[in-house]
Parts: C-alpha cells; structure tokens; sequence
C-alpha cells in the first residue's frame, strides 16, 4: 500500500503495531483523528504517554495504582490474611468486579511459560514469599487460568510455600452458572462432580 | 468497571474513544503499552501528533500530502486532463493501487449526507468546479459509492459540471471478477446486462 504522505504512513505504522489492529484499521483511525480536532489527539497521547511514563507499582501486591500502595493493600478494612494470587490486573478488576472478595491481591505479572522465555525470576514469586514469611497472611488463594502455564506456575508457588504453615487453596472449577449440563466439557463436568459441595452450603451463596 | 488508578482509566478512555474499540481492548492496549519501552508509546503518541499538527492537504486535489502539492498532481507524466472525483483518501490509495489510473484525483472529503448534515458547501465541489473552469480538464470520472448519498452527489456534481462542454463518466458496475454469475443481486446483474461492452474490447484489457 502506498501512502500519499510520510506523516499518515508514519502514524498508520506506529497504530498497526498494536495488538489486533491491522493496517486498514490503523489506516481508519489516522483519518479519524484528522476529521477531529487538534486538542483531541494532543489530550489522546498525553493520557498513553502520561500513563506510561507516571505509572506506579503497589510495593505490596503489584497491582497498578497511582501511590506507593493501591486503594486495595491501603485499605484496613480488606483482610490482609488472606491473599489472592492473580496473573495480571485484568484478573484483579475482574474479581473486584464480583464483590466477592474481601481479601487482597499478588499481581505475579504473568506466568511461569519457558516456550515465551518466562520463568519463575520474571515473576513476583519471591516477593509472594516475602509476604508469606513476614507473618500475617493465612492463605494464598491461587486463581490463574487452567491451562498447562498456568497448572505448572500453581504448583511452582505451591512448593515454595510448602515450608510456610498457611492454607494454599485453589479457585473452585465447575459447571458455569447458567450453562447447560449437556454442553460443559468433559473435564469440566468430571471436575464438577469430584469436587462436588453439600447443597446446604451451595443454597447459601 | 472500576480501575486501579486514574492513570490507567484516562488512557482506557482516550483508547475507547477510536471507532470501532471498546473498552475491554482498550485496556488490553493500555496493558500492552506498560509492558513496552517508554519510548514506544512516546513514538506512537509523537507520530499521531504529528500527523494531526503538520498535516497538508494538496492544493488541486485535496489529497493528503506533504507539500503544497500532492505527488500525483506534481507529476507531469500524469494526465491533468482527466480527473477522478472520489469520497476520501482511501478510495485514491485504493484506486492507485490498481494501476490502472493515469489521470489525476479530486478528494471531496465526503459524499452529501443530509442526515448526517452533510451538505454540498462542506464538501469540495466548488473547487471542482473552479479546475472545470480553468479549462485544462477535459473529462471528470465520477467514482462514488453507488448508495442513495453516492448518487446524489453524482447527480449535483453532474448538474453542477453540465455548463462546461467536458465529458462526465461514472465509473462501470458490474459483476466483480471472480464472481458467480448466480450469487451477483439482480441490481448488478441487470446493470452489467444493460452495460455490456464488446467482447473484442473486453479481452484487450
């Protein structure tokens, strides 16, 4: 493709090397922001430069925030025995989203993949010890995605934490509420059923 | 959905704000940007500045450009006498990369929209018609989407061209290449019935 301008084909390169964004894409939304204002794409990359430039990390758990501590370790009403290991932020919105939870978080900021490189050093797995060994958390709710990454990182974590006395727990699988019987997979439902909970404890949720 | 830091949201909404992403990608290339190099997003955000601070548009056709003159009006082995009328820059790229095209272009900058307020005067007809009148065009090629806004500039430009002694042509509809001669709607398959061209001519192409 061939671009009238230096400029536009400059901008449509640095728009096409996002994720998912191809070039007809980039190229759509470079027009768009000409038929805007000026002010609109100034104010668009000062909040990514902003962003990426006074972004902070919570010293505690990882999360993204805009102190030393997210609004989530601040806070003295959550329980800070109990202690959610999460893969990303994304999880973190996803479960604070929920209204379920009540504890606090580990952003481990990815997981343990060596086809992508990324072992254990990459991860906050130490500093989730240095939590566990300072005391005051009980347990370690382990929530990252059951793939194969996501199985050998668990069971990593479990194993440096095996000297510690605390509960390390695992998020329950199972059936999707609202999902047909007839359509969960096999492994899914075999799961469900082994790990099946007395109706009286399932009614009071 | 609440997010961790105001940071994170600003650039969250400024993403969300381009057509066609919604805010789960927003975050996913929000997310993506803190797990480049600063200078990336500093790139990305300079190229779209830039684009939206320096850009030109050529003073014959309106194409985008980065001279006072666009490429294609500034080469003389072009021909000047035969214009393209088209909606917006991708239509030029789009037709440029045929290869098909000698003349030169003229870029509107949309089609008459009254539901969308778009009105003749908001797009670039007069100037159009002030190339007509220099006296060096000697046909105009209308190539517009064939919607009822299509048309309808069609016809205002036709009628607007009608006093200077000038050929104006639309460009052939028909059943694309590669097409099933079954699956075409009966519009194009009537219109390319009534349009037929000699077979001789057909196979020079």
């Amino acid at each position: 493709m061939k671009y009238p301008s230096a400029l536009l084909e400059n901008a449509v390169n640095e728009l096409a090397s996002l994720p998912g964004i191809g070039r007809k894409t980039a190229l759509r939304l470079a027009l768009y922001m000409l038929r805007r204002n000026p002010d609109y794409t100034e104010s668009f990359s000062k909040a990514l430069v902003d962003l990426r430039l006074h972004v902070k990390y919570c010293k505690l758990c990882h999360n993204i925030c805009d102190d030393d501590l997210c609004s989530i370790c601040a806070n003295p009403e959550r329980d800070h025995s109990l202690v959610c290991v999460v893969e990303n932020i994304k999880e973190v919105m996803a479960i604070e989203n929920t209204g379920q939870f009540k504890g606090v978080y580990h952003v481990l900021g990815g997981i343990i993949s060596p086809m992508d490189g990324i072992g254990p050093g990459d991860l906050q797995i130490n500093s989730l010890e240095e939590r566990v060994a300072a005391g005051e958390v009980k347990e370690v709710i382990l929530a990252l995605s059951t793939t194969m990454e996501g199985d050998t990182t668990n069971f990593f974590i479990y194993r440096k934490l095996s000297p510690y006395n605390i509960k390390v727990s695992v998020i329950a699988r199972g059936v999707s509420i609202g999902d047909e019987i007839e359509y969960a997979d096999e492994v899914t439902l075999g799961r469900s059923i082994l790990n099946r909970t007395s109706f009286n404890d399932s009614i009071k949720l």
